[in-house]
């Protein structure tokens, strides 16, 4: 979940490294306050994690790769959790396979919940602890990062969940539906020829993917003012998009119909309405198009007369633009128009 | 669920009609009282359901098949509720799909047992009406019957479950451990020759399968006294049945290739401690071998110098025995020697 | 392949043993005279085998069981072709998969036609040598038997590839287009009641699975007294048969839906074409209804107030009739209505 | 299939049409010399297509593209060929399905063997017409090109084909050997730095995934002087390099497990013999290594302190070679060391 620009800054400083760990502890627990149990063992694809494997796993990151190094009193409150909550070794036998966390109903969410304070009360004292290794904080800082990363799949993944459900309940039924608000026109805006550098610059906090920072080569393009709405895609569908093989790319053609791909995942067949965490709701033309593939995004630009950006012209067109928009404050949970794209 | 034959005589009559109806759904949800709202919804595989659904469906039949028809001002607790809980007619788009009854987090456990008790209430009022349909009693000790199986089958499924997770969790850890019995000598007994009649003799319940009663042709044949032990079945894999193709009908051969069987479900490598909703225990030797396929029990028999009896032979052969043995009532959750095996 | 009696009695006859098998073994080789090369390599789903794999196995049949224990001095044509074309033991790495008899382009046609000559040479030599095993005779009938089984599943099998191929083609485009005949009408006659036996009766051949003969109990019943067309199976479909679940066995009906079946296997769309082993022809409504699965069957004579008969009602009520019909004299290579049916 | 310089530069001459169609078109059947029809129809897996179907599919190319927009008095040879030979356009229905090509016993090879006269007469005839359309030429070239890499695929496929087959036979048995040879040892070299063009320069036939020419920018790196050889990838093997997941990307690891691979495709178990189109060979040391996939590639150059060069780097390093090694008219049909790699 990404925050505000205040509220990220003001994370990012070590002086409010205990602070911050408890706030990004607790507004993980404070997502699930709308769930139910048994909400939070299903896995509805072998993509989607159950809610209780998310909230177990974030925390043994922080067992495994701060505790147990760092922590010499450390005593691990499950033996066993190591097998069923690891990601990242991916050895034969090593590991819980991914597809099979939804056959786990135990441990139970009271029992995560029990583990998250164990390991949080020991990191908060190693924090506290004034003689401790300086990796820590480093490690400590990733794993809170790691798990913003998880608040979103959270989300993310429990919408898939209830989207399987016939009676399609709403995670949250209170949840805020945002203000529709008539965007701005979209432009073309000139981006920079020549060399330019992208990836991250070493101030603050970076995952390994966004370094070395390096030089690349940027021909005379222009890119989009803003991202491209529900509407605009709407408009893409009844042009007879996803029947026209001549705006696809081969395998996304083939894509297309191996799976009958016809709208965006939570779309309904009216291309009116669309599932939300809040429940089904009507489509907001205003908001940016999410749930699409790469081939989707793909052919709306051919449609469109353009082409998708690489990355590089895509880091250099936005690095420039002041941060505003739609954070995770706003309480919305998903894409939704922001000020800054109001006419 | 099979009672013993006191409490199965005490069930069967209509006068108690109320009392039973109670006993048999309180029985229901009594089965679940290890269990955690997590443990309620997992499908392990599709021939699997949830916890959760089991107590859903049972109810359902009351309300479909019962109070619709005959209760005029019966109101339903919940309209959806009869796509997610129908399991009788299979046409397309008309029920949920089996395989994915593990992917509804919603209905809760809770809301579940709200709908228990608002069917319960209903019957029970129905029950209390004195000028009722004489077919609704018929209905009702149907509607009860059900159930017991699905108090099977529930275990059955929550077994698999428990099963499929690394940490191995007793289901409940203080079930009782059966007392290993020194079982009597497996003899061969005749059985009657010439034509006999089977099926279910109009006294009392039963299901459409057990009927009409008719005769058939029985030849020469001897039966076994007694059910085969784990311990016989052990004998048998050491014996090296599960590589010698000779011992097993061609499909069963190429099944038991194809899936890598080498013992019953349950059973660890070393032979001799099982899983059970109890935990993993020591395998108990006297106990009749059970989750064994129809291809292994074949095998068994064959390699015994024997072969399966059909139908009518066993049903022939078991109805003069007195009954006795392991019912419910013990409580242990798993076949067990009983004393009419005992030496 | 079904011969006329005549022509059945001659062959039985082990005076003619030489001849015989000459005819069999030839036999087997005409029916290939209107196909390539290349059609008789594919492999068009598991359940179908080559052409080659079958004029190679069962000349492996008289190889493995005639002359390898029988003819002392016989040298084996080829040491692999044991592993290609064994189907009879199943272990694991013992035999060639059967969904890949498809891959095989090599042994060519040519060379397992050298292979049935190498073969039918040595056994002709044997049967020749007046001071052979008493045993021989019968285990070359059984081989002549089990072509004769083959030859019927080639043209089967055949059938299959040339039908997933687009352009249709006919494996034999002269093949005689049977006369439809104005089939007799059907009736339900009476059959015995009482204890009957069945199975072979000692006299000529039989495979295993039709002995021993046994009694069986017969109840009162009455069974038709002729196959159903094509024409009656058509009024079926028209009366939307396909779309009715209560027609249907349960696991019917699952397999209707999940397989899409609306009729039988090479019927057109619009019930009025069929495909051939002489390309699409008009259906032959007087012809017995082919193609169809045990479910479809079952779901017709539902259908039509009756049931399927029992293994033993329908033995017992065919022993008795004249031996007539469209035996593999007439070349038709497709079930057709024969004298017996018309009026 | 690629030619020497000398056959390239001849066949690209404009006055040499004719000839060059000739030559291509007959080499590509001369390929099959030593096939048999039965070897031509057999498909593998679903990437590889049948030999039959590489024959028809490039003549189809030069009937829709060339005769079809400019003979204007041609008439194709069957029109359901269209159907069964796209393989351009993937539209639902609209060409006969990929994975199911395997499936075609017909058209037999004799009859596309007579499609090839037919196309082959139709195009020669259009090229002597002295008055035709510019385009002809540039479409003929393509198609002629297009043909050289199905020749390649052609061999690549029917390997598979044969590989399948337990008894290994060789397509080619009198392939020649070839030399092993000393290679040179492996250095790296500097490439270039700075902003450099690659793709094609107009010089000459080039496909459209070569264009257009742009600019890239190349960061200090070296190259390595040489390919891999199959002795460098067995000490890699040996060296446990399937067993160290440190070595490979994470979704290559996945795949070495789910797929069990411990060695290039067609090498045996004990490294030291592989299969090839002339049947098992002992494995030649000095020749490149091939039948590797990316993530392989990927691990080898992990494990030799190294990474895989961009496809830019590696343009920019070959393009000053001279051109050397390997050709189609050496006739070897597999990779083997050159000259130009000897000490």
């Amino acid at each position: 979940m990404i925050s505000t620009p205040e509220a990220a800054q003001k994370a990012a400083s070590l002086d409010n490294l205990s602070e911050n760990f408890a706030r990004v502890r607790g507004d993980t627990v404070r997502l699930c306050d709308s769930l139910a149990p048994e909400d939070m063992v299903v896995q509805s694809m072998p993509d989607v994690s159950p809610t209780k494997w998310h909230l177990a796993h974030v925390t043994w990151f922080f067992e495994k790769f701060v505790l147990e190094p760092f922590a010499r009193s450390y005593q691990p409150f499950n033996e066993r959790f190591h097998y069923l909550f690891n990601s990242y070794y991916y050895t034969a036998g090593d590991m819980h396979k991914r597809p099979q966390r939804g056959l786990l109903s135990r441990p139970t969410v009271a029992e995560v919940l029990q583990y998250r304070e164990h390991v949080d009360a020991a990191v908060l004292e190693l924090i506290a602890d004034g003689g401790r290794d300086p990796a820590v904080d480093g490690r400590i800082t990733l794993g809170l990062h790691h798990e913003r990363q998880h608040q979103e799949l959270l989300l993310t993944d429990i919408k898939h969940v209830f989207a399987q459900n016939p009676i399609q309940p709403a995670m949250n039924a209170d949840l805020p539906v945002p203000e529709a608000l008539a965007v701005a026109d979209h432009r073309f805006v000139s981006g920079p020829e020549g060399i330019l550098e992208i990836g991250a610059t070493g101030n603050g906090f970076c995952f390994d993917n966004e370094t070395p920072r390096h030089r690349v080569l940027l021909s005379e393009h222009s890119i989009g003012s803003r991202l491209i709405t529900n509407g605009e895609y709407r408009d893409f569908i009844r042009d007879g998009a996803y029947e026209t093989s001549s705006l696809w790319l081969s395998d996304g053609w083939a894509t297309v119909n191996e799976r009958g791909w016809s709208r965006p995942l939570y779309w309904n067949d009216g291309l009116d309405e669309e599932f939300t965490l809040g429940g089904v709701r009507a489509l907001d033309l205003s908001a940016p198009v999410s749930h699409i593939s790469y081939y989707e995004a793909d052919a709306y630009a051919r449609w469109a007369g353009a082409r998708l950006p690489t990355e590089a012209e895509w880091e250099v067109g936005a690095r420039d633009h002041a941060i505003g928009g739609n954070f995770v404050e706003r309480g919305l949970w998903q894409p939704a128009a922001s000020d800054g794209d109001a006419q």
